[in-house]
């Protein structure tokens, strides 16, 4: 039986992986702008049409030239012939001097006016308009360009798109928008005593059902990537490396799950030996749970090797793998919410590891207490469950005191 | 020309649609658990299975009787003959008197045996073992059930189902779940004057795209909602209703866009009139924007009529739709971040009506400056795209003072 030889710290670890990551370089992608939400703008957006098109009323009214109601007044009103009504989309229309035209928001003032005099400030008596107060030029007008101009640079490339970005980029008549593609993520989970759910040996007691790989597959998806599912191979160093062969061509980034430890058949970090454009960066890092994380490269693809227990494999994903999709996507990641507690009991920790404590929060007073969840083994999934939040200790301290005040996660997502 | 007979206020309103939508009765619908990320339990799940299923090795070591171990220790070692390896998944093992196995983490505990001895406080040579330090029964070993029991309530009815719950299920041996099926939500437009952003009148400037309506689809879906597109109709009484009803039989919600203010053509409150099962409940809420907004039902279905002009029915979706969808599909509202900013001049509001401020946040010493963005209308998407957060003035406010402090939600999404 082997030990790690060198434990490499959170932050290094995830250094390491991000400056290896840098070298992934992402092509764009055009999409139809309707199906855009939440994607990367991968280039500026300049805008190649007014919003909006045209001078439009932006009350209802009547349209008419401003300079002949200059001094119109209730005592003394300007007196126009209503010749037409124009509505949102019914083309445009014309007036003459002394002429008005009924008018509703958002239609195209009419060619020859230049003003909206609203409702409320006119009388009507069959065609004949009273308008009773004096409106300026352009009044009660949005005018051509006044939301966007053409040219106006409306979007920034590595903006991500929000619903409302949508309804912009239509607005300029943009039907298809250039975005940065989805990561494609290959994941595969190693042990030959696995099953899948699905698998009918998945309900003998004896089984071992595959759960990390679902999980971290619904994370990864949760971080915007497309998946390459590379499911379960057994421990086989030759079935593993054909299988990461062909996942290393197909996706930008690989993840193993499994077989990390240093356990009899934990093969994962050795299948990169001999293997050309492979090598190991790193094996074991200072974190607990979560230390049989891996990090290297296989034919030329950033390969993560997470540890088979899922709350291993969950640290090792958020610590290290989530901020470099993050980096890689230009997608930001959701900062989960804090809360101060004090912590209900001693909790020991090693100093040089930091520890990720996963505790139940109870109202204490005006503030929370946070109870440490005991645990026996990474493998506790349900720890998760039972979890309101997580507390970090940092690799500087040797444990927390009773009644400390702790900053406290909370597992929203 | 009419005008809005009666404002209803933004809370009152919520409150009509909320009550009016508690009617919708959603059934369950069963899925893969692998694909039930982000889902809500449609009831409380109970473990048919213990997890660990059997006792297993927490650490690496040697399988023995631990009352065979008692008085061990460095100057008295207790000596065991190995008989056989026991890893995860390769079946179990027995040992008899004076017997060990070597064990690796994961692995099944042998028949007969009660404790592991660590690898670190063993001594090896050959087949012969010898234990330096007595362990406790059922020392180093994780019990049958220790992290989940048979019987145990897991995850409870309306819990919205995270990454590592998928995790949890599958290790409980759960291959489906029953979940709260999405919610059906119906999306139409209104106008004559739309054309859809795929049609070839789109690049001509006099069209008018339909933004609106794309906009408030991607607001839907970031909701957990099922869309039916009911595209765009004519301003015409019957093919309203004609669309209407057919998108009421398919839906359990449906929501109009445009046609809601009270010029010449805006006829979607009007369609109600002498309906089946249909009536206006209310129609113009007190907010700027937003004001055109009603709510009714149609043919028995809870029927949201949103304005026309994008920031306008955005302010309706937000203030009255996404709650009461959040409520009818148990699925949380992300809120916003807020941060307290100074405003950077004085804003008259009108009392009674609450308003929707846009705001562009500047660093102010050690704070946030927030400077209202000129606006001319409610059609105005790039104020939207200008802005960094929101500001809501209360209808007990007749303004805003300068300097005053605020609070203002960040536009993440």
């Amino acid at each position: 039986m082997r030990g790690f030889r060198k434990l490499t710290s959170v932050a290094e670890a995830l250094q390491i992986a991000m400056k290896e990551c840098s070298k992934v370089e992402l092509a764009r992608e055009i999409v139809r702008t309707e199906d855009a939400l939440g994607r990367v703008l991968a280039e500026d957006v300049v805008a190649q049409h007014n919003v909006p098109p045209y001078d439009r009323a932006a009350v209802d009214g009547y349209a008419i030239r401003s300079e002949e109601a200059f001094s119109a007044s209730q005592s003394n009103p300007a007196i126009f012939r209503i010749v037409g009504v124009a509505e949102a989309g019914a083309g445009r229309k014309r007036i003459g001097s002394g002429e008005a035209v009924e008018i509703y928001t958002g239609a195209a003032l009419p060619d020859g006016a230049d003003a909206v005099a609203m409702v409320e400030e006119c009388e009507r008596e069959g065609n004949e308009l009273r308008v009773l107060r004096s409106v300026p030029k352009y009044g009660n007008v949005s005018r051509c360009g006044e939301d966007i101009k053409r040219g106006d640079a409306v979007l920034r490339k590595g903006h991500v798109l929000k619903a409302w970005d949508i309804g912009i980029l239509l607005s300029i008549r943009m039907r298809e928008v250039s975005v940065s593609p989805r990561l494609k993520v290959a994941v595969l989970s190693t042990g030959s005593e696995l099953v899948e759910i699905s698998d009918p040996r998945a309900l003998d007691e004896d089984s071992l059902v595959d759960t990390t790989r679902p999980m971290i597959k619904a994370l990864l998806s949760q971080s915007g990537c497309d998946l390459v599912d590379g499911g379960i191979i057994n421990d086989d160093l030759e079935e593993i490396r054909d299988r990461l062969s062909s996942l290393a061509e197909e996706a930008e980034i690989v993840i193993t799950i499994g077989g990390t430890s240093v356990g009899g058949k934990d093969l994962v970090p050795e299948v990169l030996d001999g293997v050309q454009d492979s090598r190991l960066i790193f094996h074991g890092i200072a974190a607990k749970p979560g230390k049989p994380m891996g990090f290297g490269v296989y034919r030329g693809k950033p390969l993560f090797m997470l540890p088979g227990y899922p709350v291993s494999a969950l640290v090792g994903y958020e610590s290290v793998v989530k901020p470099v999709i993050a980096s890689l996507t230009g997608l930001p990641i959701r900062e989960r919410q804090k809360v101060k507690a004090r912590i209900s009991r001693r909790v020991p920790t090693t100093p040089g590891v930091r520890h990720f404590l996963r505790v139940a929060l109870e109202r204490d007073g005006d503030g929370f207490l946070a109870k440490p969840i005991a645990l026996t083994g990474s493998g506790l999934l349900s720890s998760l469950a039972k979890a309101d939040g997580l507390v970090i200790v940092g690799e500087d301290r040797e444990g927390l005191e009773e009644g400390e005040i702790v900053e406290v996660e909370i597992l929203g997502d």
